[in-house]
């Protein structure tokens, strides 16, 4: 339901992203509060939750999504299962509500990556009130390190992109799935790139891609974007290679789930289509995302478990019919962009340029 | 709504495609029946049409779609014009019809070619009799070429393919939007030729793209290869890529709706998007239509109207709404695909391979 009394910063125009604007989920001390996701663009409703299983529910039904987004709920969910706690056996309780949220989403680094810093918190803890205290206290700052680790990759962005300076003209760009305030802890990765172009008058257009079978383009980015008063189109993702042969797009701008330590990226399908025609049209290929999302204990992409979800995703929507009962669908959620398809991964730590081996090494070793 | 008493036929599997399987249309004499393409899979249901100003409507509806099947609803919508043109004006009346026909769909020269072969026998007509008569032979004609031309171009596309022979091992292949029996006068241009192939057993699998924003594969190619028991996997478009970096896929085979005098083809928008894709792969491009799609007029697809439809189409699905209201979208229904990107363009009368201006000259000059 759309209900404002929920949700009063919403309609605010996002100038303070610290402030104001789209979020995905809001921390209320003894709960965590889930924007559905599922139900956008139609319906704003918000899901409480109280257990770290209805957090791993969520995360697995894709209440919330995002790989940033889905690593802060976790770890609000560690929290949860930290306050509901109790006994001698507290710890193993908690340690088992880390195994169950590992197990919602396969792909997402980010999620193991923030399980393990609640893991190392929780182990540290001694009486069951301190790790209540530390665990809360961590999740928080991961939400907040998140946020900020967005407003700096915008900086690094732009610079890499040559647009820092005053004088350079409004370009045109593409993106694809959701990479804004409803997939991170605020502001975005790639669409926080985008958010920045705006916000300094360098943005002409954003392409967004649909990106089926989810349609988070057209659900929530084109919905974060309307909002947030950013110019977008929107495009069938079949459409992205005609838009391209116009010339009026100058980079694609896209997020990651995982990125490998030659520099290899799974991301949302369709990503790694982009990156072939974004070479075949001299297009730049940017990938956004923070680096607790680059896994350096694996080699390449091809070490990568790819999620595939159940084929009713394509065949039906909001329960339609789209295809004849049971027809066999591949439906992978992530696909691989090999390194050699970018020009930039931009993470808060820096930019590696023409990624690989030594530079994601340089960086991230 | 599904009645199985108007279609006999529709559940005998197609072993001779001259007498059985999946039809899009039926001329009954006196009026032209079309399958509603727009509400399969759900429901088969079919409309009766005893005007021209009805079959224009149907087309621009998208009742009826696919090249070759919109040339042949148009000739029979011409047929219809004159029976029931009057008075010393029907031979005005009918001219009028056509232009009206002319009007329902900008890209497909289909359309305009099977047009003009009625206008030139209207006017080699003198009584409006006789005029009745020859048109409807004319459209039945038409039709009857075009089912033929369809399984001489899967027996040149195979044998382009190597793959005439016995001793071949099965191929999987890769396809887009329909062009099946649903999308011409029955077996199908690109589709015919996987026909064929499942017919001589040289078929692994086939996916289909989804095909947004209508859906033809999900909607009509999946519905046409279940039903004929052809192994058909569905995919959402932004995933065609991930599936030719297996290496599974040998071929990318396509229709067209326009070929300019230098190879490049008008198709459903993606097809473009796949032919990158097919050469960055090594993958195998065709592109499968008959000769009247060839418009030697236009030298290249810059030349090509490109129809742009209802960004509806995009933002909503049965009324749904899958986008926020009236978000900016870019819809448009083609792509042109330049032949450099081709290796095989198979009409009834050849195959051009490495299509260019020569080659299609030789052929089509």
């Amino acid at each position: 339901m759309n209900n404002p009394k929920e949700s009063p910063s919403l309609h605010t125009p996002c100038s303070d992203p610290r402030s104001a604007g789209t979020v995905a989920l809001r921390w209320q001390g003894a709960r965590l509060e889930l924007l559905d996701q599922r139900l956008l663009p139609a319906q704003e409703h918000w899901i409480t939750l109280e257990t770290a299983a209805g957090v791993a529910q969520s995360i697995h039904d894709m209440v919330v999504r995002g790989a940033p987004a889905i690593g802060i709920s976790a770890a609000y969910g560690v929290a949860l299962a930290a306050r509901k706690a109790e006994g001698d056996d507290w710890q193993a309780e908690v340690k088992m509500a880390i195994r169950e949220l590992a197990a919602s989403r396969p792909t997402a680094v980010n999620l193991f990556w923030a399980l393990q810093r609640m893991e190392r918190v929780l182990e540290g803890c001694v009486a069951l009130d301190e790790a209540r205290q530390r665990l809360e206290g961590e999740a928080v700052a991961i939400h907040e390190e998140d946020l900020a680790a967005n407003l700096a990759m915008a900086d690094h962005a732009l610079e890499a992109m040559g647009l820092s300076s005053g004088n350079s003209s409004p370009v045109s760009v593409l993106t694809h799935c959701n990479t804004g305030a409803l997939a991170t802890g605020g502001y975005g990765t790639a669409l926080g790139v985008i958010r920045r172009l705006h916000e300094k008058q360098l943005l002409k257009q954003v392409y967004a891609d649909e990106t089926r079978p989810w349609l988070q383009g057209s659900r929530l980015t084109a919905w974060e974007l309307v909002r947030d008063g950013i110019p977008v189109t929107l495009n069938a993702d079949g459409a992205a290679a005609a838009i391209l042969a116009t010339g009026e797009v100058r980079w694609i701008i896209v997020g990651a789930d995982r990125i490998t330590a030659n520099g290899d990226v799974a991301n949302k399908i369709g990503t790694y289509s982009l990156a072939v025609l974004a070479r075949h049209h001299k297009v730049g290929f940017m990938v956004v995302a923070p680096s607790s999302t680059v896994d350096m204990a694996l080699k390449s992409g091809a070490e990568i478990p790819i999620e595939e979800r159940d084929g009713k995703e394509v065949r039906e929507i909001r329960g339609i019919a789209l295809a004849p009962e049971g027809v066999p669908v591949f439906n992978p959620v992530f696909d691989v962009t090999p390194a050699n398809l970018i020009d930039l991964i931009v993470t808060e730590k820096g930019v590696v340029q023409n990624p690989g081996t030594s530079g994601m090494h340089g960086l991230f070793g």
